[in-house]
Protein backbone atom coordinates (compact mmCIF):
# COMPACT_ATOMS: atom_id res chain seq x y z
CA UNK A 1 0.00 0.00 0.00
CA UNK A 2 1.54 3.41 -0.55
CA UNK A 3 1.88 5.80 1.92
CA UNK A 4 -0.80 8.92 1.74
CA UNK A 5 0.66 11.98 1.40
CA UNK A 6 -0.05 13.40 4.96
CA UNK A 7 -1.37 10.54 7.32
CA UNK A 8 -4.58 11.41 9.23
CA UNK A 9 -6.12 9.48 11.81
CA UNK A 10 -10.08 9.92 12.00
CA UNK A 11 -11.04 10.34 15.77
CA UNK A 12 -14.87 9.19 15.22
CA UNK A 13 -17.42 9.18 18.12
CA UNK A 14 -19.68 6.08 17.81
CA UNK A 15 -22.71 7.11 19.78
CA UNK A 16 -24.24 5.79 22.54
CA UNK A 17 -24.63 2.18 21.57
CA UNK A 18 -27.21 2.00 18.74
CA UNK A 19 -25.39 2.02 14.91
CA UNK A 20 -27.97 4.12 13.97
CA UNK A 21 -26.87 6.93 16.16
CA UNK A 22 -23.35 6.95 14.48
CA UNK A 23 -23.33 10.30 12.39
CA UNK A 24 -23.15 10.31 8.77
CA UNK A 25 -19.64 11.51 8.72
CA UNK A 26 -18.67 7.96 11.01
CA UNK A 27 -20.22 5.99 8.84
CA UNK A 28 -18.68 7.39 5.56
CA UNK A 29 -15.18 7.52 7.36
CA UNK A 30 -16.01 4.07 8.76
CA UNK A 31 -16.26 2.62 5.09
CA UNK A 32 -13.17 4.89 3.72
CA UNK A 33 -11.23 3.00 6.26
CA UNK A 34 -8.44 0.19 6.08
CA UNK A 35 -8.13 -0.05 9.94
CA UNK A 36 -10.23 0.31 12.37
CA UNK A 37 -9.04 0.70 16.53
CA UNK A 38 -12.38 0.19 18.59
CA UNK A 39 -13.08 0.13 22.33
CA UNK A 40 -14.77 -2.10 24.40
CA UNK A 41 -17.96 0.01 24.57
CA UNK A 42 -18.11 0.14 20.94
CA UNK A 43 -21.07 -1.45 19.67
CA UNK A 44 -19.85 -4.49 17.68
CA UNK A 45 -22.75 -3.97 15.64
CA UNK A 46 -21.14 -0.92 14.39
CA UNK A 47 -18.32 -2.88 12.50
CA UNK A 48 -20.81 -4.57 10.43
CA UNK A 49 -20.64 -1.37 8.48
CA UNK A 50 -17.04 -1.81 7.71
CA UNK A 51 -16.32 -3.87 4.33
CA UNK A 52 -14.81 -7.12 4.86
CA UNK A 53 -10.93 -6.52 3.94
CA UNK A 54 -10.77 -3.86 6.85
CA UNK A 55 -8.45 -4.64 9.90
CA UNK A 56 -10.23 -4.82 12.99
CA UNK A 57 -8.10 -3.54 15.89
CA UNK A 58 -9.54 -4.24 19.59
CA UNK A 59 -7.80 -1.80 21.69
CA UNK A 60 -10.24 -1.84 24.91
CA UNK A 61 -10.55 -3.43 28.23
CA UNK A 62 -12.49 -6.88 29.05
CA UNK A 63 -12.94 -7.72 32.24
CA UNK A 64 -10.48 -9.32 34.50
CA UNK A 65 -8.05 -8.59 31.49
CA UNK A 66 -5.56 -5.80 31.37
CA UNK A 67 -6.45 -2.30 28.90
CA UNK A 68 -4.17 -1.33 26.10
CA UNK A 69 -2.52 1.28 27.43
CA UNK A 70 -2.96 4.48 25.71
CA UNK A 71 0.63 4.71 24.72
CA UNK A 72 0.52 1.59 22.79
CA UNK A 73 -3.09 2.60 21.20
CA UNK A 74 -1.42 5.49 20.24
CA UNK A 75 1.77 3.95 19.08
CA UNK A 76 -0.48 1.04 17.14
CA UNK A 77 -2.46 4.11 15.00
CA UNK A 78 0.72 5.94 14.50
CA UNK A 79 2.30 2.97 12.84
CA UNK A 80 -0.64 2.42 10.98
CA UNK A 81 -0.83 5.79 9.49
CA UNK A 82 2.38 6.09 8.82
CA UNK A 83 2.45 2.84 6.50
CA UNK A 84 -0.47 4.27 4.42
CA UNK A 85 -3.58 2.76 6.26
CA UNK A 86 -6.52 5.19 6.44
CA UNK A 87 -6.87 4.75 9.90
CA UNK A 88 -10.38 5.53 12.25
CA UNK A 89 -10.16 5.43 16.04
CA UNK A 90 -13.72 4.93 16.95
CA UNK A 91 -14.55 6.10 20.14
CA UNK A 92 -17.95 5.21 22.05
CA UNK A 93 -20.04 8.59 22.85
CA UNK A 94 -18.03 11.60 21.87
CA UNK A 95 -14.35 11.50 21.65
CA UNK A 96 -13.94 14.48 23.56
CA UNK A 97 -16.41 13.81 26.16
CA UNK A 98 -14.50 11.64 29.11
CA UNK A 99 -13.11 9.94 26.49
CA UNK A 100 -9.37 10.85 25.84
CA UNK A 101 -10.24 11.95 22.70
CA UNK A 102 -8.00 15.59 23.03
CA UNK A 103 -4.85 13.42 24.80
CA UNK A 104 -5.10 10.62 21.81
CA UNK A 105 -5.12 13.63 19.39
CA UNK A 106 -2.59 15.62 21.05
CA UNK A 107 -0.13 12.35 21.31
CA UNK A 108 -0.65 11.69 17.26
CA UNK A 109 0.35 15.48 16.52
CA UNK A 110 3.40 15.10 18.11
CA UNK A 111 4.43 11.96 16.21
CA UNK A 112 3.13 14.69 13.10
CA UNK A 113 0.09 12.44 12.52
CA UNK A 114 -2.58 14.78 11.47
CA UNK A 115 -5.87 13.96 13.84
CA UNK A 116 -9.46 15.09 13.03
CA UNK A 117 -12.39 14.68 15.83
CA UNK A 118 -15.27 13.76 14.57
CA UNK A 119 -18.08 14.27 16.93
CA UNK A 120 -20.91 12.21 17.95
CA UNK A 121 -24.06 11.61 20.24
CA UNK A 122 -22.91 11.55 23.90
CA UNK A 123 -24.40 8.87 26.34
CA UNK A 124 -24.16 11.61 28.74
CA UNK A 125 -27.27 13.45 27.26
CA UNK A 126 -28.99 10.54 24.90
CA UNK A 127 -28.65 7.99 27.67
CA UNK A 128 -31.22 9.39 29.81
CA UNK A 129 -33.39 10.06 26.34
CA UNK A 130 -34.02 6.63 25.46
CA UNK A 131 -35.84 6.67 28.10
CA UNK A 132 -37.63 9.63 27.64
CA UNK A 133 -36.17 12.25 30.10
CA UNK A 134 -34.91 14.81 28.86
CA UNK A 135 -31.83 16.56 30.24
CA UNK A 136 -33.24 20.32 30.10
CA UNK A 137 -36.69 20.59 30.91
CA UNK A 138 -38.01 24.56 30.88
CA UNK A 139 -38.98 25.35 34.49
CA UNK A 140 -37.22 22.45 35.94
CA UNK A 141 -33.68 22.89 34.97
CA UNK A 142 -31.93 24.91 32.31
CA UNK A 143 -28.01 23.51 32.49
CA UNK A 144 -26.70 19.82 32.90
CA UNK A 145 -23.50 18.87 34.81
CA UNK A 146 -22.07 15.95 32.81
CA UNK A 147 -18.86 14.71 35.39
CA UNK A 148 -16.52 11.78 36.08
CA UNK A 149 -17.46 9.36 38.99
CA UNK A 150 -14.27 7.87 38.66
CA UNK A 151 -12.31 9.90 41.54
CA UNK A 152 -14.17 11.97 44.65
CA UNK A 153 -11.32 14.02 44.19
CA UNK A 154 -13.00 15.82 40.76
CA UNK A 155 -16.33 15.05 41.91
CA UNK A 156 -16.40 15.83 45.69
CA UNK A 157 -15.32 19.80 45.11
CA UNK A 158 -17.80 20.03 42.44
CA UNK A 159 -20.61 18.38 43.57
CA UNK A 160 -20.60 19.63 47.52
CA UNK A 161 -20.72 23.07 45.78
CA UNK A 162 -23.41 22.70 43.53
CA UNK A 163 -26.83 24.65 44.71
CA UNK A 164 -29.59 22.20 45.04
CA UNK A 165 -31.48 20.87 42.15
CA UNK A 166 -29.94 24.21 40.04
CA UNK A 167 -28.85 21.92 37.10
CA UNK A 168 -29.57 18.22 36.03
CA UNK A 169 -26.70 16.39 37.28
CA UNK A 170 -25.11 13.76 34.92
CA UNK A 171 -22.13 11.25 35.91
CA UNK A 172 -20.69 8.84 33.78
CA UNK A 173 -18.10 6.43 35.27
CA UNK A 174 -19.89 6.54 38.45
CA UNK A 175 -21.03 2.95 39.09
CA UNK A 176 -18.77 2.14 42.02
CA UNK A 177 -18.89 5.15 43.72
CA UNK A 178 -22.80 5.65 43.19
CA UNK A 179 -23.48 5.92 46.69
CA UNK A 180 -20.89 8.28 47.32
CA UNK A 181 -21.92 10.48 44.72
CA UNK A 182 -25.76 10.63 46.21
CA UNK A 183 -24.46 11.11 49.44
CA UNK A 184 -22.10 14.20 48.66
CA UNK A 185 -25.30 15.55 47.13
CA UNK A 186 -27.47 15.09 50.00
CA UNK A 187 -24.46 16.58 52.18
CA UNK A 188 -24.97 19.68 50.01
CA UNK A 189 -28.14 20.29 50.76
CA UNK A 190 -30.28 18.54 47.92
CA UNK A 191 -33.18 17.00 48.73
CA UNK A 192 -33.03 13.61 49.41
CA UNK A 193 -36.46 13.03 47.29
CA UNK A 194 -35.23 14.85 44.41
CA UNK A 195 -35.58 11.82 41.91
CA UNK A 196 -32.69 9.67 40.44
CA UNK A 197 -32.22 7.51 38.30
CA UNK A 198 -29.93 4.62 36.39
CA UNK A 199 -29.64 4.39 32.88
CA UNK A 200 -27.70 1.14 31.86
CA UNK A 201 -26.51 0.10 28.30
CA UNK A 202 -28.04 2.95 26.98
CA UNK A 203 -29.28 2.07 23.08
CA UNK A 204 -27.58 -1.62 23.30
CA UNK A 205 -30.15 -4.61 23.42
CA UNK A 206 -29.23 -5.06 27.32
CA UNK A 207 -31.17 -1.14 27.75
CA UNK A 208 -32.07 -1.11 31.47
CA UNK A 209 -33.30 2.24 33.97
CA UNK A 210 -33.63 1.81 37.37
CA UNK A 211 -35.56 4.98 39.00
CA UNK A 212 -35.39 5.93 42.86
CA UNK A 213 -34.91 9.20 44.87
CA UNK A 214 -31.63 10.46 45.88
CA UNK A 215 -32.30 9.49 49.41
CA UNK A 216 -33.18 6.10 48.14
CA UNK A 217 -29.61 5.22 46.00
CA UNK A 218 -27.04 6.74 48.98
CA UNK A 219 -28.37 4.05 50.97
CA UNK A 220 -28.25 0.77 48.91
CA UNK A 221 -26.88 -0.46 45.25
CA UNK A 222 -28.46 -1.23 42.35
CA UNK A 223 -28.23 -4.16 41.21
CA UNK A 224 -24.83 -5.81 39.30
CA UNK A 225 -24.76 -4.72 36.18
CA UNK A 226 -21.75 -6.88 33.82
CA UNK A 227 -19.65 -4.62 32.06
CA UNK A 228 -22.45 -2.16 30.84
CA UNK A 229 -21.72 1.08 30.90
CA UNK A 230 -23.69 3.18 33.21
CA UNK A 231 -24.87 6.89 33.47
CA UNK A 232 -26.44 8.50 37.00
CA UNK A 233 -28.95 11.55 36.15
CA UNK A 234 -29.91 13.07 39.18
CA UNK A 235 -32.28 15.59 39.06
CA UNK A 236 -36.26 16.86 38.73
CA UNK A 237 -35.96 16.14 34.94
CA UNK A 238 -36.03 12.88 36.37
CA UNK A 239 -39.77 12.73 37.34
CA UNK A 240 -40.56 13.33 33.31
CA UNK A 241 -40.09 9.89 32.77
CA UNK A 242 -43.24 8.31 33.69
CA UNK A 243 -44.83 10.52 31.29
CA UNK A 244 -42.76 9.64 28.55
CA UNK A 245 -41.45 5.93 28.77
CA UNK A 246 -45.05 4.53 27.59
CA UNK A 247 -44.53 5.85 23.96
CA UNK A 248 -40.62 5.00 23.27
CA UNK A 249 -41.69 2.95 20.23
CA UNK A 250 -38.89 1.66 19.17
CA UNK A 251 -37.19 0.96 22.88
CA UNK A 252 -35.79 -2.64 23.09
CA UNK A 253 -38.10 -4.77 25.11
CA UNK A 254 -34.72 -5.99 27.33
CA UNK A 255 -35.40 -2.13 28.62
CA UNK A 256 -38.91 -2.92 30.76
CA UNK A 257 -37.23 -6.88 31.88
CA UNK A 258 -36.57 -6.90 35.30
CA UNK A 259 -32.59 -7.37 35.85
CA UNK A 260 -31.34 -10.26 38.16
CA UNK A 261 -32.25 -8.63 41.52
CA UNK A 262 -29.94 -10.51 43.93
CA UNK A 263 -27.97 -7.68 45.18
CA UNK A 264 -31.34 -5.80 45.06
CA UNK A 265 -34.20 -4.20 47.56
CA UNK A 266 -37.11 -4.06 45.53
CA UNK A 267 -39.01 -2.34 47.60
CA UNK A 268 -36.94 0.95 47.43
CA UNK A 269 -36.12 0.86 43.52
CA UNK A 270 -38.84 1.15 40.86
CA UNK A 271 -37.44 -1.47 38.45
CA UNK A 272 -38.85 -0.98 34.48
CA UNK B 1 -53.60 10.08 2.50
CA UNK B 2 -54.89 7.33 4.78
CA UNK B 3 -54.36 8.31 8.50
CA UNK B 4 -51.78 5.76 10.12
CA UNK B 5 -52.81 3.64 13.42
CA UNK B 6 -51.08 5.28 15.57
CA UNK B 7 -49.99 8.84 14.58
CA UNK B 8 -46.34 8.98 15.45
CA UNK B 9 -43.85 12.39 15.81
CA UNK B 10 -40.31 12.13 15.59
CA UNK B 11 -38.30 15.08 17.36
CA UNK B 12 -35.21 14.46 15.29
CA UNK B 13 -31.70 16.58 16.27
CA UNK B 14 -30.18 18.18 13.52
CA UNK B 15 -26.62 18.33 14.68
CA UNK B 16 -24.24 21.37 15.22
CA UNK B 17 -25.03 22.49 11.22
CA UNK B 18 -23.09 20.27 9.12
CA UNK B 19 -25.39 18.06 7.34
CA UNK B 20 -23.04 14.73 7.91
CA UNK B 21 -23.63 15.69 11.71
CA UNK B 22 -26.56 13.78 11.58
CA UNK B 23 -26.83 10.49 12.86
CA UNK B 24 -28.01 7.63 10.45
CA UNK B 25 -31.46 7.40 12.05
CA UNK B 26 -32.41 11.06 11.93
CA UNK B 27 -31.26 10.85 8.12
CA UNK B 28 -33.79 7.73 7.35
CA UNK B 29 -36.42 9.85 9.19
CA UNK B 30 -36.10 12.56 7.06
CA UNK B 31 -36.42 10.17 4.06
CA UNK B 32 -39.61 8.77 5.19
CA UNK B 33 -41.18 11.73 6.05
CA UNK B 34 -43.73 13.16 4.55
CA UNK B 35 -43.84 16.42 6.40
CA UNK B 36 -40.82 18.59 8.11
CA UNK B 37 -41.05 21.29 10.72
CA UNK B 38 -37.91 23.27 10.85
CA UNK B 39 -36.16 25.88 12.95
CA UNK B 40 -34.36 28.73 12.07
CA UNK B 41 -31.02 27.23 13.29
CA UNK B 42 -31.37 24.02 11.37
CA UNK B 43 -28.99 24.29 7.91
CA UNK B 44 -31.00 24.33 4.84
CA UNK B 45 -28.35 22.24 3.65
CA UNK B 46 -30.02 19.53 5.71
CA UNK B 47 -33.58 19.77 4.20
CA UNK B 48 -31.45 18.62 0.38
CA UNK B 49 -31.82 15.01 2.05
CA UNK B 50 -35.65 15.67 1.74
CA UNK B 51 -37.30 13.89 -1.02
CA UNK B 52 -38.65 16.49 -3.24
CA UNK B 53 -42.27 16.13 -2.39
CA UNK B 54 -42.08 16.31 1.52
CA UNK B 55 -43.87 19.56 2.80
CA UNK B 56 -41.37 21.92 4.62
CA UNK B 57 -42.62 24.20 7.35
CA UNK B 58 -40.62 26.73 8.27
CA UNK B 59 -41.38 27.64 12.35
CA UNK B 60 -38.52 29.33 13.43
CA UNK B 61 -37.40 33.08 14.41
CA UNK B 62 -36.04 35.36 11.94
CA UNK B 63 -34.60 38.60 12.54
CA UNK B 64 -37.28 40.98 13.45
CA UNK B 65 -40.40 38.74 12.62
CA UNK B 66 -42.02 37.11 15.84
CA UNK B 67 -41.20 33.10 16.37
CA UNK B 68 -44.23 31.08 15.63
CA UNK B 69 -45.38 29.87 19.27
CA UNK B 70 -44.37 26.78 21.16
CA UNK B 71 -48.45 26.34 21.32
CA UNK B 72 -48.86 26.88 17.22
CA UNK B 73 -45.68 24.66 16.31
CA UNK B 74 -47.31 21.36 18.25
CA UNK B 75 -50.78 22.38 16.99
CA UNK B 76 -49.18 22.04 13.53
CA UNK B 77 -47.91 18.99 14.26
CA UNK B 78 -50.65 17.36 15.64
CA UNK B 79 -52.51 18.49 12.77
CA UNK B 80 -50.16 16.96 10.62
CA UNK B 81 -50.06 13.76 12.47
CA UNK B 82 -53.91 13.03 12.90
CA UNK B 83 -54.09 13.55 8.90
CA UNK B 84 -51.35 10.75 8.30
CA UNK B 85 -48.32 12.80 7.95
CA UNK B 86 -45.18 11.03 8.97
CA UNK B 87 -43.99 14.41 11.07
CA UNK B 88 -40.11 14.93 11.97
CA UNK B 89 -39.46 17.77 13.79
CA UNK B 90 -36.17 18.97 12.99
CA UNK B 91 -34.61 20.42 15.89
CA UNK B 92 -30.59 21.79 15.77
CA UNK B 93 -28.27 19.95 18.15
CA UNK B 94 -29.86 17.57 20.41
CA UNK B 95 -33.52 17.83 21.46
CA UNK B 96 -33.59 18.24 24.86
CA UNK B 97 -30.21 20.57 25.43
CA UNK B 98 -31.97 23.88 26.38
CA UNK B 99 -33.88 23.06 23.17
CA UNK B 100 -37.27 22.59 24.50
CA UNK B 101 -37.76 18.93 22.82
CA UNK B 102 -39.43 17.79 26.34
CA UNK B 103 -41.58 20.19 26.52
CA UNK B 104 -42.96 19.50 22.44
CA UNK B 105 -42.52 15.92 23.51
CA UNK B 106 -45.20 16.36 26.07
CA UNK B 107 -47.84 18.69 24.37
CA UNK B 108 -47.95 16.42 21.87
CA UNK B 109 -48.27 13.08 24.00
CA UNK B 110 -51.09 15.25 25.75
CA UNK B 111 -52.74 15.82 22.95
CA UNK B 112 -52.47 11.45 22.24
CA UNK B 113 -49.73 11.81 19.45
CA UNK B 114 -47.07 9.20 19.97
CA UNK B 115 -43.37 10.92 20.41
CA UNK B 116 -39.84 9.80 19.58
CA UNK B 117 -36.84 11.41 20.65
CA UNK B 118 -34.11 11.09 17.90
CA UNK B 119 -30.70 12.57 19.90
CA UNK B 120 -28.33 14.55 18.26
CA UNK B 121 -24.89 15.89 18.24
CA UNK B 122 -24.65 18.95 20.80
CA UNK B 123 -23.22 21.83 19.62
CA UNK B 124 -22.68 22.17 23.64
CA UNK B 125 -20.11 19.57 22.88
CA UNK B 126 -19.15 20.21 18.95
CA UNK B 127 -18.51 23.77 18.78
CA UNK B 128 -15.80 24.05 20.92
CA UNK B 129 -14.27 20.26 19.06
CA UNK B 130 -14.71 22.23 15.53
CA UNK B 131 -11.58 24.38 16.69
CA UNK B 132 -9.86 21.49 18.64
CA UNK B 133 -11.01 22.17 21.80
CA UNK B 134 -12.07 18.82 23.91
CA UNK B 135 -14.65 19.81 26.50
CA UNK B 136 -12.62 17.89 29.13
CA UNK B 137 -9.16 16.93 29.06
CA UNK B 138 -7.28 14.48 31.49
CA UNK B 139 -5.53 16.62 34.10
CA UNK B 140 -7.42 19.47 32.70
CA UNK B 141 -10.86 19.12 33.39
CA UNK B 142 -13.30 15.82 34.09
CA UNK B 143 -16.04 17.73 33.37
CA UNK B 144 -18.53 20.21 31.71
CA UNK B 145 -21.18 22.55 32.87
CA UNK B 146 -23.33 22.83 29.87
CA UNK B 147 -25.85 26.21 30.99
CA UNK B 148 -27.98 28.57 29.40
CA UNK B 149 -26.92 32.16 29.11
CA UNK B 150 -30.40 33.48 28.30
CA UNK B 151 -31.20 34.75 31.88
CA UNK B 152 -29.20 35.94 34.49
CA UNK B 153 -31.48 33.94 37.13
CA UNK B 154 -30.56 30.84 35.57
CA UNK B 155 -26.77 30.77 35.80
CA UNK B 156 -25.88 33.02 38.38
CA UNK B 157 -26.28 31.05 41.54
CA UNK B 158 -24.75 27.97 39.58
CA UNK B 159 -21.71 29.79 38.37
CA UNK B 160 -20.85 31.72 41.75
CA UNK B 161 -21.23 28.53 43.44
CA UNK B 162 -19.20 26.39 40.74
CA UNK B 163 -15.27 25.87 42.31
CA UNK B 164 -13.02 28.16 40.01
CA UNK B 165 -11.47 26.04 37.12
CA UNK B 166 -13.05 22.93 38.56
CA UNK B 167 -14.79 22.16 35.23
CA UNK B 168 -15.40 23.40 31.46
CA UNK B 169 -18.16 25.80 31.74
CA UNK B 170 -20.32 25.93 28.14
CA UNK B 171 -22.59 28.70 27.55
CA UNK B 172 -25.21 28.27 24.81
CA UNK B 173 -27.29 31.52 24.38
CA UNK B 174 -24.92 33.59 26.13
CA UNK B 175 -24.05 35.88 23.51
CA UNK B 176 -26.47 38.61 24.80
CA UNK B 177 -24.87 38.21 28.37
CA UNK B 178 -21.59 37.62 27.85
CA UNK B 179 -19.66 39.95 29.52
CA UNK B 180 -22.09 39.55 32.51
CA UNK B 181 -21.03 36.13 32.45
CA UNK B 182 -17.84 36.55 32.64
CA UNK B 183 -18.14 38.92 35.42
CA UNK B 184 -20.06 36.25 37.44
CA UNK B 185 -17.33 33.75 37.03
CA UNK B 186 -14.69 36.64 37.63
CA UNK B 187 -16.38 37.39 40.54
CA UNK B 188 -16.61 33.63 42.14
CA UNK B 189 -12.57 33.69 41.86
CA UNK B 190 -11.84 32.28 39.07
CA UNK B 191 -8.44 33.67 37.51
CA UNK B 192 -8.67 36.67 34.97
CA UNK B 193 -6.59 34.73 33.01
CA UNK B 194 -8.47 31.55 32.40
CA UNK B 195 -8.47 30.53 28.18
CA UNK B 196 -12.03 31.46 27.04
CA UNK B 197 -13.59 30.84 23.39
CA UNK B 198 -16.61 32.30 21.64
CA UNK B 199 -17.44 30.07 18.74
CA UNK B 200 -20.23 30.99 16.18
CA UNK B 201 -21.28 29.20 13.43
CA UNK B 202 -19.84 25.91 14.61
CA UNK B 203 -20.13 23.60 11.26
CA UNK B 204 -21.34 26.25 8.96
CA UNK B 205 -19.75 28.16 6.14
CA UNK B 206 -19.79 30.95 9.12
CA UNK B 207 -17.83 28.92 11.52
CA UNK B 208 -15.61 31.46 13.74
CA UNK B 209 -14.06 31.30 17.08
CA UNK B 210 -12.48 34.00 18.97
CA UNK B 211 -9.97 33.06 21.97
CA UNK B 212 -8.88 35.45 24.58
CA UNK B 213 -9.24 35.29 28.30
CA UNK B 214 -11.99 35.55 30.69
CA UNK B 215 -10.92 38.99 32.05
CA UNK B 216 -10.72 40.20 28.66
CA UNK B 217 -14.05 39.20 27.75
CA UNK B 218 -15.35 40.46 31.05
CA UNK B 219 -14.60 43.86 29.50
CA UNK B 220 -15.00 44.05 25.95
CA UNK B 221 -18.10 42.70 23.62
CA UNK B 222 -16.68 40.66 20.81
CA UNK B 223 -17.84 41.57 17.29
CA UNK B 224 -21.02 41.30 15.94
CA UNK B 225 -22.49 37.95 14.96
CA UNK B 226 -25.77 38.54 12.98
CA UNK B 227 -28.09 35.72 13.57
CA UNK B 228 -25.67 32.94 14.26
CA UNK B 229 -25.88 30.37 17.36
CA UNK B 230 -22.97 31.39 19.66
CA UNK B 231 -20.85 28.92 22.11
CA UNK B 232 -18.97 30.48 24.90
CA UNK B 233 -16.35 27.92 26.26
CA UNK B 234 -14.33 28.82 29.60
CA UNK B 235 -11.33 26.72 31.00
CA UNK B 236 -8.08 25.70 30.43
CA UNK B 237 -8.92 23.17 27.67
CA UNK B 238 -9.40 25.99 25.41
CA UNK B 239 -5.88 26.67 25.78
CA UNK B 240 -5.37 23.42 24.15
CA UNK B 241 -6.64 24.95 20.70
CA UNK B 242 -3.63 26.45 19.46
CA UNK B 243 -1.85 23.08 19.22
CA UNK B 244 -4.97 21.25 17.59
CA UNK B 245 -6.15 23.92 14.74
CA UNK B 246 -3.39 24.00 12.22
CA UNK B 247 -4.65 20.09 11.75
CA UNK B 248 -8.11 20.76 11.30
CA UNK B 249 -8.09 19.06 7.95
CA UNK B 250 -12.26 19.65 7.07
CA UNK B 251 -12.75 22.92 8.51
CA UNK B 252 -14.13 25.83 6.20
CA UNK B 253 -11.51 28.63 5.11
CA UNK B 254 -14.11 31.12 6.48
CA UNK B 255 -13.39 29.86 10.02
CA UNK B 256 -9.79 31.18 9.57
CA UNK B 257 -10.69 34.64 8.10
CA UNK B 258 -10.41 37.60 10.32
CA UNK B 259 -14.50 38.51 10.96
CA UNK B 260 -16.23 41.90 10.87
CA UNK B 261 -14.21 44.04 13.82
CA UNK B 262 -16.29 47.18 13.82
CA UNK B 263 -16.95 46.85 17.16
CA UNK B 264 -13.71 44.77 18.11
CA UNK B 265 -10.52 45.61 19.86
CA UNK B 266 -8.27 43.57 18.03
CA UNK B 267 -5.07 43.98 20.98
CA UNK B 268 -7.61 42.51 23.21
CA UNK B 269 -8.72 39.46 21.02
CA UNK B 270 -6.94 36.82 19.12
CA UNK B 271 -8.97 36.59 15.81
CA UNK B 272 -8.75 33.30 13.99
Amino acid sequence: MAPSKSPVVYLVGAGPGDPELLTRRGERLLRQATIVFYDALVDERLLELLPPTVERCFVGKRARRAATTQQRIVSLMIDAARAGHRVVRLKCGDPCVLGRGGEEAEALRAAGIDCQIVPGVSAAIAAAEQFGIPVTHRGLSSGVLTISGHAAAVYEPVLRALPPRSVTVVVLMGQRNCRAICQTLIGSGWPSDTPFARCAGAYTERARIWQTTLGQAALVDGPPLDDQPVTLVVGDVVGLRREHVESLLELDQAAIAAPDASLWDERRWEVL
